[in-house]
């Protein structure tokens, strides 16, 4: 097939008609939001994982499985800068999984759950009949912080400062099953400054920032030796390539006035870095400036689930 | 394996600590409630459908998946009489899987979503690599109703009278492929009387009245003469072990006192029939009164999901 994941979603935004009362956020964003009753809302997001693509049984403890299942929907509510609030679980069981492996794939999800007090609070356990993979898919829910909206994609303005949590690439070694959803950090961006767009890398920076332009309708121009890459990045034949456009980073990706970016360094105390990597620009397209000082226009090259080629 | 996807539900439900501020309703009915604001609250209900398990590709089309996928949580939404809201479908795509594929599954998705005015807000696209097959997965978001709580399956009382909707087994034949979720009679029953008990038929008859008496620490007594079985059933060598037994039916079972009962029957006017098949006991075990006027032990025999077996 050709069409990228990104054609299909805005597919499928197309055949939607919510009403904006109803569902202020639709489709095309992290999570959607749904009015409960005046004054109160719920953001939800689904994510499935797969045995094989997302993570390898061979390799990974059915608890690493369960942590990543939340941690993924756990990094959507931080890429909107929302309060987690519950979590569902639907498995689908190869033959040959029983209670010692759901208990083991509990632990995972428990460990998540506990940390960002988001409990499990129901599922679906169902088995292959005559067919092997483990596939396992969570729904989430939050809701919106006291202190700020939920914080979209499409805000992006022309000028504004481009920034990353953490450092990028080299996921796919160890990171993409341990990683700390950025859940915290996101509410206290969030809450502290006026933040125009936000995401969390899930495909790659170079898809996911073009994600936020195309929302945005605007460009960037990003500074590669701005780019903070990861140590697992730079054990890489090319580190860059990595940082750019390897997927499952699952930090945060934003943008924000100048004056707003000021203000958030001035005030940052956490462990985790901030990091300043270009600007938003007034262009349709992105464009990234070498070490050499060349300047060369930025493609989406990160992980097309559609395609499932990297 | 040996544990049921019952005891595994249990287990689930010991290892949560859900305060009741928070979950209203927790691990083991239909849906679960989370508090969303002061008076506001929403349920969750997730389902996963596998090829080969809840559909066959071969013989049935995408279009009939979708509806099926959202009719199964809308039948969730059903079991508590509660007002469907929202939903987000994740799907794993085998390899071939494209565009046009999509767009039939789609289809079927938004015939349901239309139908039940709860709309598809956001979703995940995956493909397997290297493996083949289809998996949906739906969550699905409601609220209470305005008239009534959501209504439980630990409610049942001795001396209630046990009702069923429609008719039941064969629904592998067409019907579980076809279904109305019963979403506006639940509302109506439930905004009309008292029900004391109530769930979605989803795991055959003999299975899910033991949930509820289980739940409610009570016993059950039905008439072999009064199950309304279905035509399709009817075609079977055993028409009243398929109306027992067999799943799918996504009929509503509910319980409650004689008075009303006989008030629900004098108000009600819809097509849908409404069938007396028995009541609560104060035991701790289910018995069916056969034609042949013997009484003996009902036990649950309907599909369990975590054996695969019928």
């Amino acid at each position: 097939m050709s069409a990228t994941e990104d054609e299909m979603t805005a597919w499928f935004r197309g055949q939607s008609r919510l009403s904006p009362d109803r569902f202020p956020i639709g489709i095309g964003d992290d999570m959607a939001q749904v009015t409960v009753a005046a004054g109160a809302s719920v953001l939800i997001t689904t994510d499935m994982l797969l045995d094989g693509t997302h993570f390898d049984l061979q390799t990974a403890t059915l608890g690493q499985v369960g942590y990543k299942a939340m941690a993924a929907s756990l990094s959507d509510c931080a890429a909107m800068a929302t309060v987690p609030l519950a979590a569902v679980v639907a498995v689908a069981l190869p033959p040959g999984f029983g209670e010692v492996e759901l208990k083991e794939l509990h632990a995972g999800i428990a460990r998540a759950a506990d940390r960002y007090d988001c409990p499990l609070v129901g599922g679906d356990i169902t088995c292959w009949k005559g067919k092997t993979p483990f596939a396992v898919s969570v729904a989430m829910l939050s809701k919106p912080a006291a202190t700020h909206a939920p914080v979209r994609r499409n805000g992006a303005k022309a000028g504004d400062v481009i920034c990353v949590t953490g450092s990028l690439g080299g996921s796919g070694r160890r990171k993409h099953l341990e990683f700390e959803p950025r859940v915290r950090e996101a509410l206290k961006i969030a809450g502290s400054v006026t933040v125009n767009a936000m995401m969390d890398l899930s495909d790659g920076l170079s898809t996911d920032l073009n994600r936020i332009c195309k929302q945005s309708r605007a460009g960037a121009l990003i500074e590669a030796s701005s780019i903070p890459i990861s140590a697992d990045a730079r054990m890489q034949s090319d580190p860059l390539a990595a940082a750019l456009h390897e997927g499952e980073d699952f930090e945060l990706l934003f943008t924000l006035g100048r004056d707003q970016w000021e203000a958030l360094r001035r005030l940052w105390d956490e462990e985790l870095a901030l990091t300043e990597i270009g600007i938003v620009t007034a262009t349709d397209h992105m464009e990234i400036k070498m070490s050499d000082g060349r300047t060369v226009e930025l493609k989406p090259g990160g992980y097309e689930h559609l395609t499932g080629e990297e």
